[in-house]
């Protein structure tokens, strides 16, 4: 946290002349960087939506399209690289929309210097993602910037995926009674990068969930279970994803803590850099929204695929008169879950 | 050009260890980048047909498939700025592939310390070009990166776009006997930003066409024009366009000088900068390669559309014995007009 930005406490957004790095923390801030100045400027009803993706319509066919820039550092971590990250995050991000991804572009940024060589492996990784999730690199664009105006290589993937169901997954849907599941552990693809960053050795490396989630959300879909909402848990965590979607769909959502899986060394890592995991970045965890006559064909589902084996119900959502998250502890007490305001890790993804 | 890299004469693509500014510039260098990394990994048929853009099926429909990234400096300049630009440059793309632009993504790239105000300006000329394209800006992303790691902002917009016509245009199509059309005067983006940097005044400013061509575009395919190729004249310019098509199609093209309209204040910065402007980039012009035949309707279209005033026949395909770009001076004589290898003008678009 920066020591200009009182922590849960932002200024009115008015009162920054300036982008600082928490207003691209997946927090309060970015939300309202998005909506006061993009959404205003760009207004449309896909944008309405505050969704993953956009979704349209042609001769019938329904869309998905999404996009995201990757900017991770370093480069390389354990589990992935900036290239795995790019394809996932967007196959991800259309999944979340009921899509099945096919097809992406890719935008490279490149500092001039850059080794050819971790070009050639980051394409190769790119080129293995996207067979693993099924998608196509169709189209690109490479960009040079000045020595000292980059940081080695940014990357840009949009993609367009294929509305196959009867799919009308949005946090509007979103109602009281309905349960939350979560298809893994947390924490893990932001420790993996912090503990790089730091230096830090544990007695097991931590290998980011880095993922695509397409294959398990049509298993989901093909299966006919009732999705109301999906979210995949990037920025800002799990936190952050259940305090966007409580907020848009005017609910209040209860989670128990106990549910929710960290693993050991997550939590070591999380405990000596000061970072609680239900805010730390996933990317290859979602939750998913159900009515609770769902519940067992879900978890069956999920528990069967490789992306979902420890698949768990997490909480639900437990009134609509106030939007709020709330945490019920190990010891059985209740606290709320807040929005971050700003940033708590920088650069992750 | 850069003193390592002797102009008209790059080493092998596989003696440079590192990204060179000249990797990004329009020219050989960039081609070698893209197909030796990029295609070489990705691989697949969309890719080869080397286009601006991707042109994929679904349900019967045709859609095109476009990404560019932006990182002009300055950010603002006469006649637009990087989010005209990136509105423009995406929507071009797409028309350069026989498709009616529909939806754009967009990616920000934040240095930390931009001033909100730049952002606001920005999204608003966006808001602008896209109503002036007749595109909606439907799903976004936005990153920030650490003080001296980006250059203000750098944005990706990737585009979709519904192909309505019969059109089959690409590089492949072009053949002995075709024309070459051009929409107005070279050279105006180009000179326009560089005339910033330097701080050169001249009598009238420089601005850059920077424009959206898919109306034009739709115009030309309305009237049945059978366009064989187009290619708009971006990094790189004409000449490089026109390389890259006799390169791709086989083909020998034969261009004539005093028919390129040159407006004098974009004349006289090339002649104290030291540019050809047949090499400068261009964000509003094009080249439509058609059969003979088609020659008078093709102009009258052209001429009627705010975007092609001062349309003319620039060339023609002369052969296809081996690739080969000439050009007749106003003197009648002729010379090669071969692509640069690297860089003329970096950060251009």
């Amino acid at each position: 946290m920066k020591d200009d930005l009182p922590p849960g406490c932002p200024l009115p957004f008015n009162d920054y002349p300036n982008v600082l790095m928490a207003h691209g923390g997946g927090g309060r801030l970015m939300n309202q960087l998005i909506e006061k100045v993009f959404i205003q400027a760009f207004e449309n009803p896909a944008l309405a939506q505050r969704h993953d993706g956009a979704v349209i319509e042609i001769n019938g066919a329904q869309l998905a399209f999404a996009t995201d820039s990757y900017v991770v550092q370093p480069l390389f971590f354990p589990g992935g690289d900036i290239g795995t990250l790019a394809v996932n995050g967007t196959v991800n991000d259309l999944a979340m929309c009921g899509a099945r991804p096919k097809w992406l572009s890719t935008g490279f940024i490149i500092e001039e210097g850059l080794p050819m060589e971790t070009l050639r492996r980051v394409a190769r990784s790119m080129r293995k993602a996207a067979d693993e999730a099924g998608v196509q690199l169709v189209t690109g664009d490479t960009k040079v910037v000045d020595k000292g105006k980059g940081d080695g290589l940014f990357i840009n993937t949009a993609g367009i995926g294929v509305i196959e169901h009867q799919v009308s997954s949005h946090p509007g849907r979103v109602q009281p009674g309905d349960l939350i599941l979560l298809n893994g552990d947390v924490g893990r693809h932001g420790m993996a990068i912090m503990s790089m960053r730091e230096g830090l050795q544990f007695e097991g490396t931590i290998e980011s969930d880095c993922a695509p989630l397409a294959g398990l959300v049509m298993a989901l879909l093909d299966a006919g279970i009732e999705i109301h909402c999906m979210r995949d848990l990037t920025r800002g965590g799990l936190a952050s994803a259940l305090n966007e979607i409580a907020e848009t769909a005017q609910v209040q959502i209860a989670i128990d803590e106990t549910a929710v899986s960290v693993c050991e060394e997550v939590r070591g890592a999380c405990e000596l850099l000061g970072f609680d995991p239900l805010y730390v970045a996933n990317e290859g965890r979602f939750i998913a929204i159900i009515p609770a006559h769902d519940l067992p064909g879900a978890l069956e589902v999920m528990r069967a695929h490789s992306q979902g084996r420890n698949a768990c119900l997490i909480g639900n959502v437990t009134g609509d008169a106030e939007s709020m998250v709330t945490v019920k502890s190990q010891i059985g007490t209740s606290r709320i879950l807040d929005m971050l305001s700003g940033e708590q890790l920088p650069r992750i993804c």
